[in-house]
């Protein structure tokens, strides 16, 4: 806060929790008065609290925790094949954003996905047949999360699409390339424009991009994203400098490869260059891998993932491992694009809150100014909630840095027990699907974690430590 | 101060007036109170400013001058040789920034960049007879800014150098293409190493830009700048963003484009890369065209120059034509590289403060939070200096917005009189050169225009309009 009052000139404020009484006795004083939300924790999670507080290990696997997810340094290493590196993945496994989902009961958007797959990978001839081979159990869904990837929006990732492979040292993380706005596979569109990007991407995107690579050398993704949040991005929905960052850092390689024809090369900056969201899905990767490094600490109540399959929202802390603890996705509080409206609207999807769980996105938006033409909402506001961010958070990042809050690290590592105890639920900003298979984007908005999830992940935990 | 005032969640505050007896009772009464700078206006200009304001004409031709400025689309169509498309430019002229200057009252970089001009063209073969030749008087000196030119720091142009054309229709400026930072001839380096890159500009960098741009057509630098303050550039000191959406913009052409040979585009992609000044030259050149559009409007006393030569600062006035007022350049207050400290520093230099006459760099400073750690200051100190400029200022720019002021557009086109009236001066952010010719950069920081130019130019405005 202390930029924003220097820049008022105002002198230091009374910070009063709840207590009314006391806020305007004090205002009658002529003192200037914050009041913040302070509440009484969420009901029924008192004695879960009191066991994690008075776990005198706590702590310190927290501090271990979150040193591990601020510690890792991502870098893109290749452009692969899904089923050739992602481990687990089949020729009949497709992944999907979120905790884990059945056909009966997936989304709109996430059928609309699953069915474009299976026209992709040439499994369906129809969408009609697509829906019948997915509802009849012979195709696998399983969860990015379970297999070191993330995805956007539906993040359906079929075994012959291209991902990103990054690496920090001997652990690895994957994600598709993002396909751009619009009618886009992730969306749940999968009109034959569609089909035809993927296999572009198959084709043309991934190998230029690989051969480039090659000559580059690893990317790092973490300085580009550091630079990125210099200039604008909060690294979930804007991405417009990080793509430029990346495209730069990429450029030089594209013109003098001659390993891949010229006009290709050409498309392909072309391709990044009309998508701004292109870096999102590397960042996104990054993510995977730093909450990855994060998770399995006994004690730990870090959130290790956010996620949502279109139907249900699921956390993970790292004290508790590999379980979700999930409740109904949320609606989207956005702006609608053409004529769409809130009807339109598919429940809150996508791994792509991995951002706000390693401090980017919606905890970054005090970075972001710019982003509220997309999301909705005032610059004041994404101040507002950054700063509010820091009350559920373990940590300042190191490198993620706020220029606008005189270079604070963004709010990194969310706590589930501050989210429990404070009733601050952690912030995202998202694309918002149709909730129609089929249809794609209709908009972009905020929307804010369900505390149901952390009520429960704050009990397991204070279960597995009962002695 | 909406977004400010919002952002804290407080009530309206009183605003008060140099009065501080009523500021001080109002505390007393628990009012938020906030001090306004107001002073009598500066001393020996009553009469002056008495004419302007009761000129009728004035606020129209104010209207005018800064609407045509603010109404200018500068677009960059080519790369050429200065001496074949500069008006007025012959074998043995030298451009310089900053109003007119005889050699023996130029600076030490002003100098440097002198000798270093005359050895690249081959003119003199040491530095000792450059700066014996350049004494002699058979070389003429001239201001960029009577060329529709303007250059960085020492601004010098000379005749083979490759310069930016920048084109609104029938109107034409011209800027040479940045050299990168450090030890580069705009700030009075002139060693060998300096000497090559100004060759390998010429005949590397110019020819590839130049065919590059013959298929992307003409570049479109207003939405470039526009969009790179969504992205944390002020135009002036950080240009990061606009670097990269440049490049982005070129990028395709410099992959596909077969007229040149591929290391060629590769090293230029490398070059601009590894530049993020290059745009600063473009926003120049942009500048001037939107600055020369708005002269030569009787009565007006919108600022349509500022600029300085390293010995003096000199502005001029719409309505008084090509007319300088000068002042001594003052000296900088910033950041120094290395060992280097304020002992080391030229005063104020340079015509890159044309991009604050248009309502960039130190204007724009609230949308460039990160551009402290390369001026100083802090980022709330930033802002306020931007909110300072909308009292000197004649209107909002229509597309420059600032994403913190929820997208309020940047103070643009200074009014001189409410410079005068309200002494509160220009802020101009800057890069520092060496005060000895051949040392080059040694920091950058923030200055403000000296009021004496503004008092002589309110007088002759006055002196045109008494009948």
């Amino acid at each position: 806060m202390t930029g924003l009052r220097g820049l008022l000139g105002a002198p230091p404020i009374v910070v009063t929790a709840g207590v009314e009484v006391l806020a305007a006795a004090l205002e009658a004083q002529g003192v200037d008065v914050h009041r913040t939300d302070w509440r009484p924790p969420e009901p029924g999670t008192a004695a879960a609290l009191a066991v994690v507080a008075s776990d005198p290990d706590v702590a310190g696997a927290n501090a271990t925790a979150v040193a591990r997810m601020t510690g890792v340094r991502p870098h893109l290493v290749s452009v692969a094949t899904a089923r050739e590196v992602i481990p687990g993945m089949t020729g009949d496994t497709l992944l999907h954003a979120g905790p884990p989902l059945e056909w009966r009961d997936a989304s709109g958007p996430m059928r609309g996905a699953i069915m474009g797959a299976l026209l992709y990978e040439g499994i369906a001839a129809s969408p009609e047949e697509a829906a019948t081979l997915a509802a009849s159990g012979r195709i696998e869904l399983s969860p990015c999360h379970h297999h070191m990837a993330a995805g956007p929006m539906a993040g359906v990732v079929s075994p012959s699409m291209p991902v990103a492979v990054v690496e920090d040292g001997g652990r690895t993380a994957y994600a598709t390339l993002n396909e751009g706005l619009g009618n886009v596979l992730r969306y749940g569109a999968y009109g034959p424009e569609v089909i035809e990007r993927l296999r572009w991407m198959e084709q043309v995107l991934a190998p230029v991009v690989a051969s480039a690579l090659r000559i580059t050398g690893p990317v790092d993704l973490r300085a580009i994203t550091a630079q990125a949040l210099q200039m604008g991005d909060d690294g979930h929905n804007r991405n417009r400098a990080g793509t430029s960052l990346f495209l730069r850092t990429l450029g030089a390689a594209l013109v003098a490869d001659d390993a891949t024809p010229a006009s290709r090369r050409a498309e392909v900056f072309r391709f990044i260059d009309g998508n701004d969201h292109f870096m999102l899905n590397l960042v996104m990767a990054a993510g995977k891998l730093a909450a990855d490094a994060a998770s399995g600490v006994a004690g730990s109540s870090l959130v290790t993932a956010m996620a949502r399959n279109g139907t249900e929202f699921g956390i993970r802390l790292s004290g508790t491992g590999d379980r979700w603890f999930t409740a109904p996705a949320p609606t989207v509080d956005g702006l609608y694009l053409g004529t769409f409206t809130a009807e339109d609207a598919n429940p809150d999807i996508g791994d792509s809150a991995i951002t706000e769980t390693v401090g980017l996105g919606g905890f970054a938006m005090a970075a972001s100014p710019a982003i509220v033409g997309f999301v909705g909402g005032t610059a004041a506001g994404a101040v507002r909630r950054t700063l509010e961010m820091y009350e559920i958070t373990l940590t300042e990042h190191p490198v993620y840095r706020i220029p606008f809050l005189e270079s604070r690290g963004t709010p990194t590592g969310i706590d589930a027990t501050l989210v429990v105890r404070t009733r601050i639920r952690p912030q995202i900003n998202t694309g918002i699907a149709g909730k129609e298979p089929g249809v794609g984007m209709v908009g972009a908005g905020l929307v804010e974690a369900p505390m149901a999830c952390f009520v429960a992940a704050v009990r397991a935990l204070a279960g597995s430590r009962r002695r």
